[in-house]
């Protein structure tokens, strides 16, 4: 299934989508007032058929605006740093890596840092900044995993019984921040820098293998990345991460971005006032962000 | 005023903490039934004499337990690195910052990170690893900030005005997972790599200018720093992440570790199942955790 949530007639509504159709139907019962209610049904494991029996009514589309699907994460979202090959050796050599002194462009275990729940914007929501706080933003279109279940040391076989499903979001950064704080987390957790949506797709219905990334600004394709390219793979980053810690459902892990990111381009090209940045991702529908400087 | 959570005779209580008579007064009405009272305190900015008349009767500190004062974070806590100048330069030396090469031990900006909110543990729980997982884990007595306020864009002169309060901290390490994974995230955030508490002391009543931080490993004196010694001072950190970010009531900040930490001995010393660490902080008062190993 696909859920999500979406604006309508001045309400906000928890939604099931059914992206062939462009349709949404609305769902009814405690949930509908619900301050978080996708989060709501990853914890409670409540299935696609019950879902099915809280419907009330439909609308298409054009009629709603769909909004991030978890407002709220239950802490800051997970993120890893050059997964695809090609993608650490443009990072690298743009020289806004201050982690990369000495060692392969290709990291030999995942980097993996945070980025601030409060960074966290909807599908069609500006990505904004300050020009005199940034002047280097950058897009990085990605797939993000999404937490079913509880789990800790998990094993490698075991992972992807663990996911609950799929969405796109972009890990806006400002490059320059990134480098001057050297620890990634402050240039990556900026409010609106990460675009979030519009649905969630389960892991039934999106399986690794059907998922490709592709990253667009002002309509130009930037970037293209599929899933089964990453260098440390969905099971490996949850084994990795689960390791270390208890992961909690709803927990989101953005998996890493393809090469052509902003600073990839000769000469980099940085996101300016208007651009619009479309992230698109195989069957979980897309992001269209325009940036706004304050 | 000085806050807390305790365990007694079954029962988690909120309380207000006597230091002087090493007493603790249980807090009712509803209160008492919050899952997480101490934030709800903070949140709705309840004062010392609103508290004072939900007093139902104390206990001496010997008989009841002290929690993590907040038992789950609004999200991940922030986490400062090389933030005394002495241990800025024992850290490089090391040879475990996998970010250092070509840069200055003392950093021109705040390098911050975060703890996973799994990471908390109570004042006396056990500092739990996987000798298998890590074999070089690490104490890091610090003091943390505890935010009060939603804020962003905080000037550093207004930044004190948004400060609830401070706690004792011990940022546990795992040195080779810092190292190998660049990235600082992972190593930082091992479930029970935080221990927090015992109880929250607002700023009123523990200025910045009053707080030192001591830790000893089985009895033995490791580190001594006082607040006034950061390169990036309180203000100054709430300025640079509040540039970036909204900050939420509840926040945490631990704001660096003083010179001493187990990598800085001669030879270096990890922590090893059966040791005792120890952080005071000056009207904090303290944490005792064990470590074990699985």
């Amino acid at each position: 299934m696909k859920i999500g949530r979406v604006s309508h007639q001045g309400r906000v509504r928890m939604v099931v989508v059914d992206e062939a159709s462009s349709k949404v139907a609305f769902i009814g019962g405690s949930l509908s007032n619900h301050p978080n209610p996708v989060q709501a049904v990853i914890e409670r494991r409540i299935t696609a058929s019950e879902l099915d029996a809280l419907k009330e009514g439909e609308a298409s589309f054009s009629e709603v605006g769909f909004l991030a699907p978890i407002p709220v994460p239950v802490r800051n979202i997970f993120a890893v740093g050059k997964n695809y090959t090609e993608h650490a050796a443009e990072f690298d050599k743009s020289g806004f890596n201050a982690t990369s002194s000495g060692a392969a462009a290709v990291p030999a275990f995942p980097q993996i840092f945070t980025k601030a729940t409060t960074s966290l914007a909807g599908p069609t929501d500006d990505i904004r900044f300050d020009p005199a706080h940034t002047a280097s933003v950058d897009y990085e279109g990605e797939i993000g995993v999404v937490i079913g279940a509880e789990c800790r040391n998990v094993a490698p076989a075991d992972a992807l019984g663990k996911v609950f499903g799929f969405i796109a979001l972009n890990d806006v950064t400002a490059r320059d921040l990134q480098k001057n704080h050297a620890q990634w987390f402050l240039g990556k957790s900026l409010d609106t820098f990460c675009p979030l949506g519009p649905w969630i797709s389960t892991a039934d219905e999106s399986p690794v293998e059907s998922l490709e990334v592709r990253t667009w600004v002002n309509g130009e394709l930037r970037q293209t990345g599929v899933l089964t390219d990453l260098i440390f793979d969905v099971p490996t980053l949850i084994a990795t991460l689960s390791r270390a810690m208890t992961l909690l459902p709803g927990d989101i892990i953005a998996t890493g971005t393809p090469v052509g990111v902003g600073i990839g381009q000769t000469p980099p090209k940085f996101l300016q006032d208007g651009d619009l940045v479309r992230v698109a991702v195989s069957g979980l529908g897309e992001l269209n962000n325009r940036v706004r400087t304050l």
